[in-house]
């Protein structure tokens, strides 16, 4: 069973945990019973017992995919015989857990194709990821999440996926490449692959009763779906009533408070360590002193490709949750048997009879270094490389997607750059949406008076202010506002951009409209991406997989993304990772003013304003 | 809400666990958000959140069937202000619990049919119980399971099901009124209610992967069906190779060592306290010091009605569990969320916004005694008091079904009472029954000399010997046996019963065929039950519900039960319960020997005997 390093992986398609066939059940209870030989045994390691909550020696043996038994290795005198195994692994005194489960994840966020993140993630422990294929919904509707459970299939890893739910997130004030109601969600509820709903981002249409969470909610009851939950705070009419409304689980918690506040009520907090934001010690203090709560999980959410390199991935969570004190029981629970029990995945989380044999090998509680990865009982991974080779998907649908044009401007033009001013010469008032700073995506309302010259808004002499336009980019829609933004830190150029949450229409930041065209053009022309321009100086980072995603492996992408940030940089672009701030320019569930595809917003009120007041 | 005195249950039949419809879940919504008032507010209570592992002062509001909000009554100062609800309970500083789940139980062990056992166990707080109606499949087949679901259908708990795996218990050696197998399986495993596969008892056709056990287990696993166990010991090969084969949890553990290699193995231990045998204080002993495991559980199995009356249900395990040194707040979830989980019953087990108000307010953690019940936010009991009328079953099926009677026995005739001897005068050798002691059903095989009077075995002078016959008593199969037990302890007259596990036919013990035919007329007449003739004296306990169950209320049935009894012992039988010791002679999973339809059987070779050697 032992594979070496570049065996092709390959077996039935995944779309649920493996179970064990007939003949396979025969063969593990005749394993178990001593009646035939393993086809591995572990032994040497220090199980950490999910169950019992206890830590200590043991031997595993594992038949196909599956343990079949655990041996207790220090009772010696009274440990069963068994027939030698096929082959064996010393695990050297490593500790051996249960495969890691990330319980939220947008793989789009890290822009690899599900294999390449696959590839990445593997050698870190990560063993199932639970993710929400919502971008991707976005521009290609029910075909892109099709795509993405179809992509995650004949992996060394599971790749499940819940159904995103708020697609556009915020129907009135934007359009994206579709729009999701109670038909498309009672489909894709019955894909395989899919868990349940997924983020229920409109959490203030839950709590209001809106007619588009009514229809959704009402069927995932129904039908006794999973409701993953999006929530914030700790307001407890709001806490209570967004639980009333169906969601289950939240991964926007910040603080120890709100965490606390919602174990309490019995949500599952996912406590989250992404690019973004890093809220798992903050949690793991505020749980402090309970009583091994069960509704406790971990996960990355978005995480870059670079950070992955070089932080970890489940494994970087488990690191931070250890260093803040959780008991290391409780952490393993939280990556495990906590995630399997809150999606009903049956055999999944544990190291024991009957189990998925996904287990890794850990040098200690301290560096928590993930030594070796096993999969359905094969050895996928050691010392942080893979040690199957993960062949290119056959299937014609996705590499038909992989390689499809998503990037439709047929409302491009050169002229539509330009702001149309209520006159002709002159000085006029204008909303600007003002970025606070440069490590957040928040943002304030502003009034600004602007020079126009010839019936347009002029920006001549304003370094402090940027052009922002924002095209829908997506088929037979030719929606497309414009407006200004400050404190954008581009003094220069232009940068334009398909990654643009979550409806990812083309987002356009420039100081001239000449640089403008032609950063759009190398957009449509690299099938989607970003792009920076800057008189000669041209820059892009091409994400033709639905504008979102590379198909380059993580080795090739990474230093593509640094030298674009390192450029940007150079552009006077201070955030740090700068392609981030224009993808979240559009994005109108974030205070205080956003614009969309279809106009100016007040992301507060959740209404439009005009550009001038 | 609050229900007056004798207020008639009904609702829309119970097959799940309530869901919110959308009208429910926007009131509800509304509710937690203060927009409309609670239905009943119950106040001045001390949560036990199974959740955060706290025990805490809190409030708790309740909109028709669920829970909308839970409040932390301490931190008043940040208390969100509701709007005063519809009506109020002040819970006087009693511990608010959730409703207790029972996670397996034989009802007909009760002797009640489903809605007179409701009646008994609401007031001792258990809200839902998981059944397996594996006695009346045994007599009925699927149309006893199909009762049995829908007699406990609109009454003020739920009782769930799971599909009985094994009738009859041993099919090479008995007969009983069905035979399932894998389409059997298949359809129970449709019905509404059922939450899996009861019970797998053949464990020794697991452990060898016979073809009844394959058909069935295998069945389960290819629908992800839960797979309830049935398990002897603490052989780690055996205890594998069970978990390998499918089951996930046991109620059979009677030692804390057993209890605690099965935890480790990721199975649930359902610890229970029968009226056979109690195992929740060894369990418990067992389990000493480990951090939370989640795979416990406590049950009742089997159940006398005075024993319930007397002791209590799932009120008298909490209380076992406690005084064994369990920690509270994990007894609470032995019978709440664990359970929950271990069942994917969603919104049960636990009191937090969206989960349906099952609830017990009860007094302190040493007397353990409920106050209140409250089922799907209606209050149902209290004071030991059912606060609701249950009304009869207005199920064409139900009324049938009850009234059925189930006891054929065209192969009876006085002549077949005898035991027909290899020769016509003389002595001769027979194998002989012998039970151990009046406390076990425990036997083990004798050989002694007897009489032979024309042609048939005598017992004159021989007191210590009773006649044993078996008579099937299922349409259509004339089966039956005769035998000799010693140490019944019946010195004259005839006890028979149709209580006779697991296959149910007619047993019977008797010093004299007069008073045996009197007796097995008797058992015809009253429909099914237990009679017990000695010259003119004539007893009978009526349980003409399948032969199994009575359809008196348990207060006018355990009378009858204690008369029986009593004249029993006064007859020489001298067992704590005398009709449970006929009831277990013709068990063939019971060492040593037995007597089924079909004849004498060592029950560890699993072979028949011949009478004489």
């Amino acid at each position: 069973m032992v594979q070496s390093h570049g065996l092709a992986y390959s077996r039935t398609r995944q779309v649920t945990v493996r179970k064990p066939t007939p003949s396979e059940r025969h063969r593990l209870v005749d394993a178990a019973m001593g009646r035939v030989p393993v086809d591995l045994l572990i032994d040497n390691v220090r199980l950490v017992n999910v169950f019992s909550g206890e830590i200590y020696p043991a031997e595993i043996g594992i038949v196909g995919g599956f343990v079949a038994y655990v041996l207790d290795g220090v009772t010696t005198e009274d440990k069963p015989a068994y027939p030698a195994a096929q082959s064996h692994i010393d695990g050297g005194g490593a500790l051996a857990v249960p495969g890691f489960i990330d319980s939220h994840v947008h793989i789009e966020s890290s822009m690899l194709t599900p294999a390449n993140f696959a590839r990445i993630v593997i050698p870190r422990g990560t063993t199932t990821v639970v993710t929400d294929p919502h971008e991707i919904a976005n521009v290609m509707g029910i075909r892109g999440v099709e795509f993405m459970l179809e992509a995650g299939r004949n992996l060394p890893m599971y790749q499940f996926a819940l159904a995103p739910s708020c697609v556009p997130a915020v129907p009135e004030l934007e359009s994206s490449g579709a729009d999701f109601g109670r038909d498309e969600m009672a489909r894709m509820l019955k894909l395989p692959g899919i868990l349940g709903v997924a983020e229920v981002m409109d959490y203030k249409g839950v709590l209001k009763n809106s007619p588009r969470m009514s229809e959704i909610l009402d069927l995932a009851i129904e039908e006794e779906a999973f409701i993953q939950g999006h929530f914030f705070g700790d307001d407890p009419r709001e806490l209570a009533g967004y639980l009333c409304g169906g969601p289950h689980s939240n991964h926007e918690f910040m603080t120890g408070k709100e965490a606390l506040s919602a174990v309490r009520a019995g949500m599952t907090v996912d406590a989250r360590d992404s690019s973004f934001t890093r809220d798992i010690a903050a949690i793991v203090g505020g749980l402090e002193g309970l009583k091994s709560p069960r509704n406790l999980t971990l996960c990355t959410d978005d995480r870059h490709p670079g950070e992955i390199r070089d932080a970890g991935h489940m494994d970087d969570c488990l690191r931070t949750a250890l260093a803040a004190g959780l008991d290391p029981v409780e952490a393993i629970r939280a990556v495990s048997i906590n995630t399997a029990v809150l999606y009903g995945l049956k055999r999944l989380g544990a190291i024991a009879p009957g189990y998925v044999a996904n287990i890794n090998l850990v040098d200690n509680l301290e560096n928590f270094d993930v030594q070796q990865v096993f999969f359905e009982g094969m050895r996928v991974a050691g010392s942080g490389q893979l040690h199957v080779e993960i062949k290119t998907a056959e299937s014609t649908r996705v590499n038909t997607i992989e390689i499809e044009n998503t990037v439709y401007l047929e409302n491009f033009s050169e002229d539509r750059l330009l702001i149309p001013a209520p006159i002709d010469e002159g000085e006029v008032d204008i909303r600007v949406i003002r970025h606070l700073n440069e490590q957040t995506a928040l943002t304030e309302l502003t009034v600004e008076k602007v020079q126009v010259r010839g019936g347009h808004v002029s920006l001549d002499g304003r370094p402090d202010l940027n052009y922002i336009a924002i095209f829908n980019r997506h088929k037979g829609n030719s929606n497309f506002s414009v407006g200004l933004v400050s404190n954008f830190q581009l003094p220069d150029g232009a940068l334009a951009g398909t990654v643009s949450h979550d409806s990812h229409n083309l987002a356009l930041v420039y100081a001239n409209t000449r640089d403008a065209v032609r950063a759009v053009n190398e957009v449509m022309r690299i099938g989607g991406g970003t792009a920076f321009v800057r008189g000669d100086e041209l820059k892009s980072l091409a994400l033709p997989v639905a504008g979102l995603m590379s198909r380059l492996s993580a080795e090739q992408l990474i230093p593509e993304v640094e030298s674009m940030n390192k450029a940007l940089k150079m552009a006077g672009l201070q955030a740090d990772h700068p392609v981030m701030h224009l993808a979240t320019i559009a994005l109108p569930v974030i205070p205080s003013v956003k614009i969309t595809d279809q106009g100016l917003v007040d992301t507060e009120k959740q209404v439009f304003l005009d550009l001038f007041p």
